[in-house]
């Protein structure tokens, strides 16, 4: 463990200095009024981050994984009905939570590559005149293809149905890097971690929830205590955790909020879009395609590659990891050893995400693929370079 | 937030410095083979701590209470009965989540100071001749009370009356700083945190699991997927995670159990019941009783402390924060503003316990108690002390 | 090495967790525009805590017995006669130290446990007709006694002989806890270091010179270029040093300087006078006696203290490191094995100041001195208790 | 200051996360006899970095500068004669030092870009029959221009002059990163600090001095107090400094002298040269050349590179760290303006390396110069690359 050189997994990302010595605070009693001082702030920060003026956000001592069973545990009953699309990894386990749930799931199924077929959605609601969906599931990122699903056309097309189901968007890879928009796009529940956009170590589930999925959760019946946000809520009330908050991450993502919002969002997801578009001309560069079917569904978070026919993608994970000391992401599921990830979230410069392209480069020549060295990197680097105005001005 | 004084809430405890540091290690890449160099020590030594050579071990990024819902969900079926003794605020808790889990609850009630009735509970399981009872609840130390239940009893009642039920305990506070006997109590499932004994952030639920509580697991339709030990089991198999793993936390861990381990579990729990015993004669000293009815009760990681009649305790755990920066434990539920408590686990010195005892005994003679400053502190102080051998030797 | 226990030493003292983390950041460019963001503003706070609006402050990579070096080497030449009083292993290593430098001391004789006669310099300086003495020196607080000197009676001394000698103070272990009036002594250059009322690790030599220190040095001819003080200003003018910066023990200092400035300097001294009085209530509750021969020589930042007679004071010492992991001062020179010293400096509470003599007490009676358990731990406890409507107020 | 760039400085350096954690230790009692165990290590492990025997080593809290006092000032009386070159800032400097300590320097004059000549030293040395000079100084690695030289060779005259001078070296951006012979090459002062490539912050000078040397320093009168080695060997005896010791930075030097070691010196060597061979090629492919004038004088810890006639150097290291946030070292003394540094020692990958050449590249352009983007990059990657073989190796 050389910790020398970043990771472009698509989290955890690479955390900034100052953010690891928030986490790495000693013991404090979470009990007495300092805890409030950090909690309170991560709320409203979160808040503003998710650009609602009114969602109750709750943060677990979990992962996304545990944010998308509060979602489902605290707003449905067992034998509701929910709608989904699978494009990839991360929405096919969401949809395997909601079964293991005993939740009844139309699931739409949709080519890796795609988006979330708004239309498609739009139909399948307009046909359930009895209103038996009761939750719209929806993937902004998928995280396994790199690909980006517009939530605003889901809301018209729920919109469009008349459909009174709730919005639940995992937000798990955009939230804190992309633009996202709950009081916009009418989001019910979103599901975020800690450990993406927020570059903190993983360790919190974060979550919003619209007044009406907070009014869903007083019927909604299947079990839950450590996921229950009215207990949650209770707790906050009283500057608390209904159990043992973890204080530090809590400390943590309190100054990675201050940060992001010192930033500004929209400079924020500028940053993130900027970087992924020098990775994706490095992409053009090599001759190779993205997993994402086209620009509209391309990922400012993750880069999902294609490799050609009869090579095995991962071994690009493996030798780089293995020979240069550096982490990429192995695709997943459908597609398994046809494409690579490159991450590029979170804390990032022009730098290291040319570090990352370089590696890739010399990677995948040393396993035999037909890319030149350096055309990648050349190639971002037209994209990053900040040209002769800017450079005289600097030196001036 | 000064962080000079230690801390004595009952968890989370002080943490020595080479922990925070393992805890807040740079990004790696979980899917990575450095994960199984963290993972796989951390199940090997959590086993030795509890004294088991068989169980299996699950570590979720989750807190004390979302091990009890995972010994619960991984276990039961709705409409299961339990038996459980509430002896304080913590079985309480334990009680309310199997209710609204849908389990039906034999409670004992059991006054608070005292422990787990061991013959009561034999004579229950002996009249279920049905063995309607699926579960045996334990809390082995209530943190609430200061009172530590004998888990040998609760076993030998078990098989007294040839009862097959499984047995779970909370050992949440008193793992890894008391005696705890997994393979010898035939417990079935032990939940723990990270927070305790084991000086870490809190961020982790850490479980055994029998053999028998495993084959349980198969036919257990409580709802589950964070929880899920035999999805946990597959990533485990896999050096992995089914979601992102608490890496940081987690090589805290690693580093925690080499440095219980290197001292000797016997030790460590010597040292827990040394310092706990110089905080009862200081009580002692002070004219004071603990909330443990009886020294079999006494627990070697926490004193609730009563406080005369008419008295509000929860004051010394205010003023103490406010005026001297110190944290004690204030008393919950049923002796709420009836006893204080202080944590004495984890990470103590002797020189530490008395900064803990001369600042109550201020705080204490600051708001109209009759106790003499420095009486605690030197009963405590003769019991520390080493003596002339010793200082002749270190002298020497 | 636990690093569980404060260190009751006379510096290095404890570091307060902020100043560490500011500390140890990662390498910047020291000839980047970042580095003049962290010098400038050492430079205005040390000159505040100077209570000087014009000194020139200078800070090297080195430690105080450098600062001593810079002091001597910039302002003097080899033969030049200066005037001091030996009454502390301080003082007669800054008098050796002049002498191997080729100057002419001329030293008073003062007894250990004094401060230093102001009216003998007066009678001296007086005698002095041809301004032979160049330089005046005068250790602040000698940290060897746990003495103090009147720095203002020596000003006074000095101005009623009419003397224009330089005046050069040794505030190594007063500075930033005592109250130090560069201006108003008429200080011509003060020597203080970062370990110590500063809070830092070793590794800074701090100093401050008056206008016509600075002057002095354009004919000072005593050899120097590392500790050169106008190749020093040289840099400083280009937001540089002559040779690499200590970059992070200054990002340090900075820090520590906004906590001092913050606080408010009449409250860090009143801070440090209130631990220490604690101190001397229960060195008389122990029967003992101080090295230092009447109140106005006590200091607020080490107290020495006399062990009876055939006694080995650093057993004390040794004992208490071995056996309960607790450091003191031994006694040097002089009083080498007479007395023990407790350094109560820098980032300390009343409840750590009280685990220091709580373990005091025990290792005393381990060695078998006549001292009571718990005495001096409740005479300070009675002086550092906040009262009854204190208490009221924080409980309401 | 974001911290998330590698530093290209030639020093201080990248330090490695351990290191820190190292630095970054709780105050402990410097005169207890867990320092003895930090200080011997350092001492041993500094030996064997020099390849020396019997060199008695000595760390002072000050920096390389400090370091040069220390070998002048406890060898050499007023008035001695001394021999250098003059190739550089770093030689420039030490000769300056020397004038300002009485030193009689002559200097030999000697084009920056080029290495000591040691045929000249020969001639020099031989016409002193009455051997005045009475040390020879050598500057390992100029730190200014990328320049070696071959202290074999050096010695080699001496010998070859049959003359008794004392062979002084400054390795300071040499030792630990380049192969540095101390007894082979009858080095009898050798001079480092911890900045370079020991990978710690600034702050410690590190010596090594031949028995001869430390026999000269009886008879040397230049006046000496922080920096002499007597006291300095007297405090080592009793684990001691004889004054406040820097202890974090020295237990980071301890690990890093373990890191260093368990690597191996040889492969520490290799690894420099590997890195510094790839920003070779980089340079030949961008059509530039370094100052060092032919191979034999190529540094592996640092390349000074000269631009075009009329291009302003110092504008690559201005833009790059404004625009791109990264750090290269500029141009001094007379190659100021004409050259731009990239230091490539300590703590660095491929993969960093990289980075700082991209975006060197990006630099240039954007300042016009005629460089092609990617170029440097992809002969740097050729290089570096691992290969087939070692490709199939890791997948396999």
């Amino acid at each position: 463990m050389s910790f020398q050189n970043p990771v472009f997994i698509p989290g955890p990302t690479n955390m900034p200095e100052a953010l690891r010595q928030a986490c790495y605070m000693p013991t404090i009693d979470h009990r007495s009024p300092v805890f409030g001082k950090i909690l309170h702030p991560c709320l409203e920060g979160v808040r503003k981050v998710l650009k609602s003026d009114s969602a109750k956000i709750f943060i677990f001592p979990s992962t996304g994984t545990g944010g998308w069973e509060t979602a489902l545990s605290n707003c449905l009953n067992a034998g509701d009905k929910v709608l989904a699309a699978r494009n990839g990894m991360f929405s096919h386990r969401w949809i395997d939570m909601c079964q293991r749930h005993g939740l009844d799931v139309q699931v739409v199924e949709t080519p890796w590559g795609q988006g979330i077929p708004a239309g498609t959605y739009e139909a399948i609601l307009k046909a359930d005149k009895n209103h038996d969906i009761k939750v719209v599931l929806a993937t902004h990122n998928e995280t396994a293809t790199g690909v980006k699903s517009d939530i605003g056309a889901i809301r018209k097309a729920m919109d469009a149905a008349g459909h009174p189901a709730l919005l639940f968007v995992d937000g798990v890879s955009s939230i804190a890097s992309m633009d996202f928009r709950f009081d916009e796009w009418g989001v019910d529940v979103a599901v975020t971690g800690s450990q993406k956009g927020f570059m903190l170590p993983a360790g919190l589930a974060i979550l919003g929830f619209s007044d009406k999925a907070i009014r869903a959760s007083d019927k909604a019946t299947l079990p839950r205590t450590f996921f229950d946000i009215k207990d949650m809520q209770k707790g906050y009330d009283n500057n608390a955790f209904p159990y043992t908050p973890p204080v530090g991450l809590m400390n943590g993502l309190k100054l990675s909020l201050d940060m992001l919002l010192d930033e500004g969002l929209e400079n924020v997801f500028a940053r993130h879009h900027r970087i992924a578009e020098g990775v994706r001309k490095a992409v053009d560069a090599w001759g190779l395609e993205l997993c994402a079917a086209s620009p509209e569904f391309y990922s400012d978070t993750v880069s999902a590659i294609r490799t050609p026919e009869g090579f095995n993608a991962t071994d690009i994970v493996t030798v780089a990891a293995k020979t240069y000391g550096m982490a990429f992401g192995v695709g997943l599921g459908e597609v398994a050893g046809k494409v690579f990830r490159i991450g590029h979230l979170g804390s990032l410069t022009d730098a290291m995400m040319l570090s990352g392209l370089a590696t890739a480069e010399m990677v995948m020549v040393d396993l035999g693929l037909d890319i030149k060295l350096g055309s990648g990197v050349a190639a971002a680097q037209a994209f990053y370079r900040h040209g002769q105005a800017s450079a005289r001005k600097a030196a001036a």
